[in-house]
């Protein structure tokens, strides 16, 4: 039977959502927790990797329960797996999914969130949650900007380096900066994600807001495909994956 | 010199603001970053005591810095203090305080929070941060109840055993209970707080939404000052110390 499971995990003391071997995964501590609710190997199957310390609040996976594990009715599994699951991670729901469905493949698109706390001070409560900086932010010059990503383009330029990926053409679909008190949220949507794409599209638009990267130049530093002129890669604490559509 | 500084932490980590022999406390850490400042011991008088696991928003303490400590201005002080301390305590503000000045003595009132996720599912996000209790609460019922407690009473049924505390009036100068969504915060504000005070009133309420305490009966619960009539002492990660007045 294949679950589709929705979770929510806050990513600071993982090495990302996927098994690695020098680390510890979400993935891992789903499989162990599977191990223990069915009795058996479940393999599961992530929507896609998120970075180390990277939150998600809804996540989707599926989980392959095999014909000899223990039954359990799909809606009593999130209390089964929340029960020997770490703290910071929770499974929301379980329903049984089509075989057809892939948490990766079928998916339509993905948001993601990624918070600044921009206040002259430190938060406890945003220490590891959100990206801290001092300096006051331009969130109308950062929003108008935001803009220019939405769309089809060669995001080639926003990819970190290492990634064998060929392909790099994803599409936008929205992607709006806004400021809530000290909080600068950054909402993007995309039809698939390059690797550090995000963080790269975020650090580009806080160095437009800081005068590195002129606003004007937005569209030709996309085009250029080139990562030196995109501007720096924000850190992972400030993001999350919010929602995958299907 | 006297300076006078508002901060915030994250209790979890901590035993309490109070210095306490067997534990970490936000005292002694507030200690030893200011003698890493000052070159020299600076005593430090903090509002009141907090629970371990409570946290505060914006506590209020002094710092003494004696004649030969290093000359800092009051309002480099945050950002030097910060650079030393653990990234669950932040120092906001600092300035200058009168001599007369006392952070618990001058103190007119405090508001504390305490936060309840009433959800089916807990949330990594609030793991350390709320109470979960996953049965539905009666806000509007906990909200019209915690009138009750407004005004000058005798709180010794309110108040954890082992104080030695002989007066035990208080007044309590209003106490709201709220929803958004599945968050329920109780906010209330008194001229001072027994221990564990308002753990034992947020419990108390809890207990008449679960119809353990028939709602009509909690003028004669506070009267009687027994605290075998009260509700049961709510834990202490869902409290927060949000601000104190002078």
């Amino acid at each position: 039977m294949k679950l589709r499971l929705r979770l929510s995990y806050l990513g600071t003391n993982y090495c990302g959502f996927q098994y690695q071997p020098n680390g510890i995964s979400v993935q891992q501590r789903l499989n162990e927790a599977a191990e223990r609710c069915f009795g058996v190997f479940c393999p599961v199957t992530g929507c896609g990797r998120t970075d180390a310390g990277v939150h998600a609040r809804d996540y989707c996976c599926t989980l392959e329960i095999p014909d000899g594990g223990n039954k359990i009715p799909p809606e009593n599994v999130p209390a089964a797996m929340n029960r020997v699951l770490p703290e910071d991670i929770s499974v929301k729901t379980a329903a049984v999914a089509e075989e057809s469905f892939h948490a990766r493949y079928s998916a339509k698109y993905k948001e993601y969130q990624y918070l600044v706390l921009n206040e002259p001070c430190r938060d406890p409560f945003y220490y590891g949650r959100a990206y801290h900086i001092p300096k006051r932010l331009d969130t109308t010059v950062m929003d108008g900007c935001a803009r220019r990503f939405v769309g089809e383009h060669d995001f080639a330029g926003f990819m970190a380096a290492g990634s064998e990926i060929s392909d790099t053409v994803r599409k936008v679909m929205y992607f709006k900066v806004s400021a809530d008190g000290g909080l600068v949220t950054f909402t993007v949507a995309a039809d698939g994600f390059l690797y550090n794409m995000v963080r790269i599209m975020v650090g580009t638009l806080i160095d437009v807001s800081r005068g590195r990267i002129p606003p004007g130049s937005l569209a030709d530093v996309i085009n250029s495909r080139d990562r030196s002129r995109a501007g720096f890669t924000a850190p992972p604490e400030g993001l999350y994956l919010n929602k995958v559509v299907y």
